[in-house]
């Protein structure tokens, strides 16, 4: 699959307060809209149907795809796609994505056309009931292993974060969700103008490399932690979440339903623990 | 209208680096769902549609459904709004909007209810069709004014959004957007969990205070500038946009064909100028 290019360059004026001003080409993050279509049925009786336009970063189309239809509850494993490909048309390269679904998996278009829009940082969107919001667990259960991380593991991961952010380095301008294992490696990265997107792609991944359930594994997030990212994060049954930035009220409610420890405000001097603080030892 | 609080008590740990952690209760910026229902159409035959689910934080909620509904083009006036109130339910305490429109308003439920679903920081949700995702500007013609601002300016505004923040300053985790007029004297500052929360909640007050069109002042973005909230400006005839940190590049090219003046990354020492850098002098 040939992805476009993640970075864009851009005329730029740098103004300075106290010399003179610059001009030159300076790189910028791309974003661009893609419209991910659903192929579904039967042989004979195939049909297709517009699922969503989200405003992405290109690259890593297939597996922001992925862990969108996910995270949606319309698959639950990668055999559950049949294909993934970019369809061109006059006036978009690469900007649709048609996923074809095997055949063993019923899609509502009913349900589904009222209920699964999405955007680049949107998990709740078309659900017009707020007591529809918070989507059940598939597995039901709630899985509280206590694995241990060490206080000194946490504070590794922001450098680590940074020294692989390599869109973020050229722009400035991305969201990221890195997946680290419990020894700190770092598993992959995602980035995207979305932080939804980010996560997308990072289960996306890891449901193509089985890698699920995630419970062995840490999620750093680059931003704020929301509500709809650390429901993604319980969905893929992850037990640890850091994130660089703070967190809400309903993030930190959320983890706590679902058994997940939040960190929050996490740098290389000292991090909060919001929930669950037993796993950090 | 009686809001819920936009901070919210929650306990942390704090684990430092160097020294022993601290048990203590924090504040955080409260996100909760709002759904936003509308009551439309003649004495007599009035209908209700569920319009909308968002994740925001408390406060300024009828300005946030105002300017969210401007900005999708179903009203052009404060005047097309009969009444906006709280709705309570057992569950929902302040987090049900029923906005009643003016009855020569022709709210077509039959496109809305697929094109117009929305998120926290989402402008494009349910436009199933990447072409149908530019929104015609109402105005059709672009007002190519040209006011000019001295780049000292500028460099004065991140310092008095910090000091207008009150909910950030509380919990570190929100999105502003601020209105500053071309002496830059902030005339309203809005936060919000979600970028395009705080922007609408701007024009929504702004709508309310009859500044529209707002080509005579400027926006001031807490963090990236995206496509949607460019679009969002422009639907409100903003043509000077200062975001604190980066564009993406369809945020440029948006900024391009509304003739809109785009700053980028300032700060008190420096800025980019990405579109129509001859307003700034």
């Amino acid at each position: 699959m040939i992805e476009k290019n993640s970075v864009g360059k851009k005329n730029v004026i740098k103004i300075f307060k106290n010399k003179e001003s610059e001009n030159l080409s300076d790189n910028v993050a791309v974003e661009e809209p893609l419209e991910i279509r659903i192929t579904h049925g039967k042989k004979g009786n195939l049909k297709t149907t517009n699922l969503s336009v989200t405003m992405r970063t290109p690259g890593n189309d297939a597996e922001l795809a992925t862990g969108f239809l996910y995270s949606e509850g319309i698959i639950n494993d990668f055999e559950d796609i049949k294909s993934i490909n970019h369809i061109d048309t006059l006036t978009n390269f690469n900007n649709i994505l048609q996923v074809v679904l095997s055949e063993n998996i019923n899609f509502d278009i009913e349900k589904t056309e009222k209920h699964f829009y999405t955007s680049s940082s949107c998990g709740v969107c078309g659900k017009t009931s707020i007591n529809s919001i918070k989507q059940l667990k598939k597995s039901g259960s709630i899985s509280n292993n206590f694995i241990k991380i060490n206080k000194e593991l946490i504070f590794s991961l922001p450098q680590k974060l940074l020294s692989n952010q390599s869109v973020f380095e050229n722009t400035g301008g991305l969201h990221a969700s890195a997946l680290f294992d419990i020894n700190s490696n770092i598993v992959t990265i995602k980035e995207d103008v979305g932080r939804h997107n980010a996560l997308d792609k990072l289960i996306g991944f890891s449901l193509k490399n089985k890698l699920l359930p995630l419970s062995k594994y840490i999620l750093l997030l680059s931003g704020r932690a929301s509500f709809e990212l650390i429901q993604k994060a319980a969905l893929a049954d992850i037990k640890i979440v850091a994130s660089i930035g703070a967190p809400s009220s309903l993030a930190i409610q959320t983890a706590e339903e679902f058994g997940i420890t939040l960190i929050g405000f996490l740098n290389i001097q000292k991090f909060n623990i919001y929930t669950f603080p037993n796993r950090i030892v």
